[in-house]
């Protein structure tokens, strides 16, 4: 096998209570990557299709990715790179993250899969570090593993893959408003009331036993985020509105997708998810702002060979 | 039936990073106790063994929990209560929680169970509070329903039934010092750092899917408190030193037991918490302080009918 495509999803990081450390997978959303061995050594992207972004490995988040596994693997060949890029930069649903992952899995899968997930997913770190400024794995872990993800540590990384129910689906929402990732820190607190965290952690450890358990109600009455939410929804124009239309017409829970400006929801079965749908389109349509808006099932495979 | 013995098991809160809402439960030390039906109306505390308390049902853990059920299911009798009290009031294991637990449930059980065991713990937080002057569930979840429980919250009172390994051995020692409740509580800091606290819900959803998982090196890699333990931990002498030794001898984690001054460790298997109990009984004997140790299966069942 010497060329190879894959599909790399989209993920929605921070969900709600598990901030910093939880995440899922998309399946209706991704990019699609070509990967082919050549024989001259190195990194080498050849086409980006669907925006503009640089052809230099050491300034392209795929090309930093490759060349990190490559150094490791010290392989007989070079890598070319195709990308076709479908997840818009900058809208929270992990566009750095499905790059960063693409290029070392399809690697991989070239070279006789030397190296496992995680180890993929340490390469893809370095490549997520090029767009976000700083190393997290919070939508690498979803995009490579699929289904939902606990990162507990980076170091060393240890990434954990939660059970969830089969009739789980996301609706998100990507008003194109630009968050400078700056500011979304930024707006963050430093310290925080231990009573808050004390609620974060027992929403958190109820989602994990929900998810566990396929309990919906309790999936519900977890999805909840007392902490970051009240700051960085101020960044997010009709933030609670759509919150509030998407829990009206049956949404389990609501929150920020990564830093946003995204919005997901979670709900129980494709025809909430609609509804949910229509909730959330008709509180932007009503502004100047443009939106998409797509409805995924949870992508419990993660990223995956097309051909 | 119109008496009944049970045996009402101390319990372990404030489990290292499920501070404030995870505890479990044990099965080697516990109170018995005995209701008996009476054809006088009323709650009657006629007997009182092993601790001087209060007979007074308004001023005794077991009455006030008592009396809440009793105005509640307002039925055509009278309990007597005798109280046969083997966990040490103040050691930090649920010893008030046992008495109000123990009430309530024998009378359920002598009325035909008309209340379940959560609307049951709601009687007792009443009992709990005389002693620890606020309400909370975190030592009564685990006596009332056994196993690991998570109290995801109060009001409405929710609580959770976490699955665990069933090789999984508790061993707790209680150096006989007196800690204040009121000076634990003042000790710890009212606001804390958000990176702290991501660290200790990382912890915590990891040690929920770990329980679920049935996975001991993740139960142990996720059985750390940042927050509360540096604090907590500076009023019982000899901590750092019993934990070390603890852990040294195998011990998966160690942490405080409630607000102390027991300190509890978790275990795979009883030859470890055998080892573990040598090594805490170790350092404790070359001190002045007097102390008891117990090593304990994680008790399943909670709260049981002995006749």
């Amino acid at each position: 096998m010497n060329e190879i495509k894959i599909f790399s999803p989209a993920t929605v990081a921070n969900v709600s209570c598990g901030f910093d450390v939880l995440g899922f997978c998309l399946d209706s959303v991704g990019d699609e990557m070509i990967i082919r061995k050549t024989d001259k050594k190195g990194i080498y992207i050849t086409k980006i299709k669907g925006f503009d972004l640089p052809f230099e490995p050491e300034l392209n988040v795929a090309g930093v990715s490759a060349l990190t596994m490559y150094k490791a693997a010290k392989p007989n060949c070079g890598f070319e790179i195709e990308i076709y890029k479908k997840i818009k930069p900058g809208s929270g649903i992990g566009s750095s993250a499905a790059s960063a992952v693409g290029s070392v899995f399809g690697m991989n899968e070239l070279l006789g899969k030397p190296f496992n997930k995680t180890e993929l997913t340490a390469f893809a770190i370095k490549g997520e570090a090029l767009a976000s400024k700083c190393e997290h794995a919070d939508n690498l872990a979803p995009a490579m593993f699929g289904g939902f993800t606990l990162v507990k540590s980076l170091s060393p990384l240890q990434i954990l893959e939660i059970p969830s129910p089969d009739d789980l689906y996301a609706t998100i929402i990507h008003p194109q408003i630009e968050i400078k990732t700056s500011e979304a820190r930024a707006i963050l607190p430093k310290n925080i009331p231990l009573s808050d965290a004390i609620t974060q952690w027992a929403n958190f450890g109820s989602l994990i036993h929900a998810l566990h358990t396929s309990n919906f109600a309790l999936i519900e009455s977890s999805l909840h985020d007392a902490i970051v939410e009240p700051y960085r929804s101020q960044l997010i124009p009709y933030f609670i509105e759509v919150k509030q239309a998407a829990l009206q017409a049956g949404a389990l829970g609501a929150g920020i997708s990564g830093s946003g400006p995204s919005i997901f929801t979670l709900s129980k079965g494709i025809e909430t998810a609609i509804n949910v749908e229509q909730a959330m389109r008709k509180v932007y349509s009503k502004t100047a702002i443009n939106f998409d808006i797509h409805i995924s099932k949870i992508n419990k495979q993660g990223i995956k060979i097309l051909s």
